[in-house]
């Protein structure tokens, strides 16, 4: 995994978890993915739910499209709407985390100073917060354009469009980097979970 | 306790919850008050939530006036906005119930048909849900106003507001009715753990 370099070891100075079951009833944790739209985030997300819960964990994945209906019809993609956005999904990701659930974020995130207010509303709680850098470059997200959403921005059609005319401030010290334009979703979740795994966060792989 | 009649014993058909300390890692369900501003909805938030943590349980508070806050931010008071206030913390409700939480919500919710939505997004999960009518009459509710807010209602400053120029729409068949005008709150919240208790969903007191 050239680009999984870990950034912050041991940021929240948790001693190396115990293995084992019992684990998953104590300790929740918040997976934020941040990326553009593109960058495969929901990809990585739909891959790491169902690894978690075979190691026996219970796992929410909060999708930015899903919670944009739930919480936030009518809030729009200005700054203040995007932040009150991100900071509703933190907000119920911090419920759930702990309470012992996995939590797994999946929206873009665009904004520096929001992410760390996430991180910081849920690390307040002693819950450990992972900052997953989804880091496909732009002429990747844009070259498989799946929704269409960059053509459309292209064509003036969806103004305030992340990377294309609104800003995308990638994180500085992520805990995670994964280079989803190089490698593959497979090879990514698989840097991902290691990094679980040595964060005492995910219980060693039951079955193989 | 006089008043806290059982109007539908065991609407969800569960069996009589087993006992011990264990079931608290497995049964999540939510309470639902309703009542009027003033009712006393978050007096037994406050009573209630301790008592089931006492027990065992893993407790969260969705507080009507909180989640508007954190969830809820530039919704007003009109019946659309209300609704989505309402299944905004049905929306919260059902994920962390469904991860093993048992979820105290104290929001006026007004309408009957709201109240029933969010019934059915939560049983959807097969998570239990009580509706709790805290029943006290208007006039209890304003000679109260311990916010002002029936003062400020009656002089215009505060219009559309629940009970006053706004409809409140009783439960037909809540799960309890609490008369919280006639009783004391104590006693109101025993007769509501051993509401709890009969659907198995309390485990019974360990000490006193």
């Amino acid at each position: 995994m050239r680009a999984a370099h870990l950034t912050t070891g041991a940021r929240l100075g948790r001693r190396p978890g115990r293995k084992g079951a019992k684990m998953s009833q104590q300790h929740g944790f918040v997976v934020w993915f941040t990326g553009l739209s593109g960058s495969g985030k929901s990809t990585l997300s739909g891959l790491l739910a169902p690894e978690l819960r075979r190691r026996g964990l219970k796992v929410e994945v909060l999708d930015g499209d899903e919670v944009r209906t739930h919480l936030s019809r009518g809030l729009g993609f200005s700054r203040e709407d995007r932040d009150a956005n991100i900071l509703r999904i933190a907000y119920v990701a911090r419920l759930l985390a702990r309470n012992g659930v996995a939590v797994i974020t999946a929206a873009i995130s665009p904004y520096r100073e929001t992410r760390q207010t996430a991180r910081e509303m849920i690390e307040a709680d002693g819950t450990p917060f992972l900052e997953i850098h989804v880091a496909a470059p732009l002429e990747v997200c844009e070259a498989r354009d799946v929704k269409g959403l960059y053509a459309d921005a292209r064509a003036g059609r969806r103004p305030g469009f992340t990377g294309i005319d609104d800003p995308y401030e990638p994180p500085l010290a992520p805990d995670l980097r994964l280079e989803t334009g190089d490698e593959t979703a497979e090879a990514c979740l698989a840097g991902l979970v290691a990094l679980l795994e040595e964060r005492g966060l995910a219980p060693a792989e039951v079955r193989r």
